[in-house]
């Protein structure tokens, strides 16, 4: 099916929402992009790098005619938009399609409950450290998996219009549960920033000043300890039984490296270490997809 | 000082050493380079890829002539090579300069244990998942710090000959004492090792398959649990004291963490995120040096 929306309007512009107005046309879509957000400094500077084509502070001027309407905001105020929007959609005669583009996705459809067949609630794995419209990348989307879990009442439509866009980016499209999809991130990608945070902070608090001595591990470590604060305090608050979770088998595991270290069992260590070694290999090509496609023929001899 | 050796050998060639030998040529400098080892085919390799110019596979006709040797093998195996190696060194009458590439100072420094005067331990803050001659690069210490703890005995000359070295590398070096070194390391690198492998292993075991659904966070965060395990374990038995304390310095930040989500602790949340933010952007440049020199004035709008 092919993406047929004339009108996509970005409800926030920022990061991944810009990245996704920038992969679209890298993916030969050629229809108009609005863009609507509180500040209108990011919309200026959007319209200004030619990441969109104009934009609007006013909502309702924003949606007009929109084919596509693209959340783009931390979970919590996700969750506002789709509730102050959905009613509003629901009662128009041109009804749009509505995605989002939030981490979690029980809280977010909670947060906007609405029985509106157009909405497909989203979830693109993929993001940066940094955030605002500036740096937008239109391959951030590039062999990367875009969950979509749609709800009983989504239309098939819909679905396969979200399910067109996210194929133009480059990205892979996955359904879920909602279920699923918030448990499996929480492991996936929630916890691992809590560990980035636990980290800097503790390296941050010692003595030695450590991190002046680190290398490229603890840069990879701790990148993500760069991430945006207040989408990442919406993520731990608004999936937190599933985050602790994700949390505690991580501590579990360390208090089980701890013990085999103070037991100086070195069996145990080397087949762990192998072990993780060989998990980790498995999973390059879905966790590097990028420099898996463009490397694999010259870097694996 | 000027680099004046003529004849560098190198014990042991893989991902380090090889870069070292790289860095060199790159760095200008054309002297000898010959290679020692346990396994002919790794040095066949290193010869076949112009990595050295010669190899033996017999300890003391390699080390015949050389001006500096550089032992680069685990903490554990450059012990012993250090203990065989340096009471030899001290009975000839053409003392060549020695350092080492172990993670470790103190381990390795008691199990060499001598008085020997060209001996000056060393550590380059660099490496890759990846292991072997293959992997090497002539760019892994451009930027990057290497770490030397000259003991009471280390002569003057031999610290400025392995500060030389390095420096034609690319590197910058700095001197600290050999417990500063294993506490803030194990801080700065060891315990990071440890988290990646708890992670790794802890999606691994759950039944969700959350591994697949990884994007670059998860991809960054587990990277370096595709390291070399017998290293690893080396490492974590080694300086396991140092590491523990390390290890339950990231668990009391995640118990704090994890109490703030439980408590719903929404501005402390929001304050402990912000805090590592900028702790992280703040160490941007020692952490990604490359990357800040190469791309300083495109990407700090």
């Amino acid at each position: 099916m092919n993406f047929s929306a004339e009108r996509v309007v970005l409800l926030g512009l920022g990061l991944i929402s810009g990245s996704l107005a920038k992969a679209l046309r890298r993916g030969g879509w050629s229809g108009e992009l609005v863009a609507w957000g509180p500040r209108e400094k990011s919309l200026a500077l959007g319209a200004e790098l030619g990441v969109v084509d104009r934009y609007s502070l006013d909502l309702d001027e924003a949606i007009s005619g929109a084919d596509m309407i693209v959340v783009g905001a931390p979970p919590v105020a996700t969750g506002e938009l789709l509730a102050e929007l959905l009613p509003k959609l629901a009662a128009q005669a041109h009804a749009p399609v509505v995605t989002d583009l939030a981490s979690i996705k029980g809280f977010v459809i909670a947060a906007g409950a609405t029985s509106y067949p157009g909405f497909v609630p989203g979830h693109p794995i993929a993001g940066s450290e940094d955030s605002g419209v500036t740096a937008a990348r239109a391959n951030l989307f590039a062999g990367r998996e875009t969950i979509l879990t749609p709800l009983a009442e989504t239309s098939q439509y819909a679905l396969e219009q979200v399910q067109a866009m996210w194929l133009l980016t480059g990205s892979r499209v996955t359904l879920m549960s909602v279920q699923e999809h918030d448990a499996a991130l929480a492991a996936s990608s929630h916890s691992p920033h809590m560990l980035a945070y636990a980290l800097t902070m503790a390296l941050a608090k010692d003595p030695l000043l450590p991190m002046q001595h680190g290398g490229g591990a603890l840069r990879d470590m701790t990148r993500i300890a760069a991430s945006d604060p207040v989408m990442w305090r919406d993520v731990a608050l608004t999936n937190s039984e599933a985050l602790l979770k994700a949390i505690s088998q991580v501590t579990d595991e360390l208090a089980l490296l701890s013990r085999m270290v103070e037991q100086a069992d070195s069996p145990a260590l080397t087949d762990y270490f192998a072990r993780c070694r060989q998990v980790r290999r498995d999973h390059d090509a879905v966790l590097n997809p990028l420099f898996e496609s463009a490397n694999k023929e010259t870097e694996q001899p």
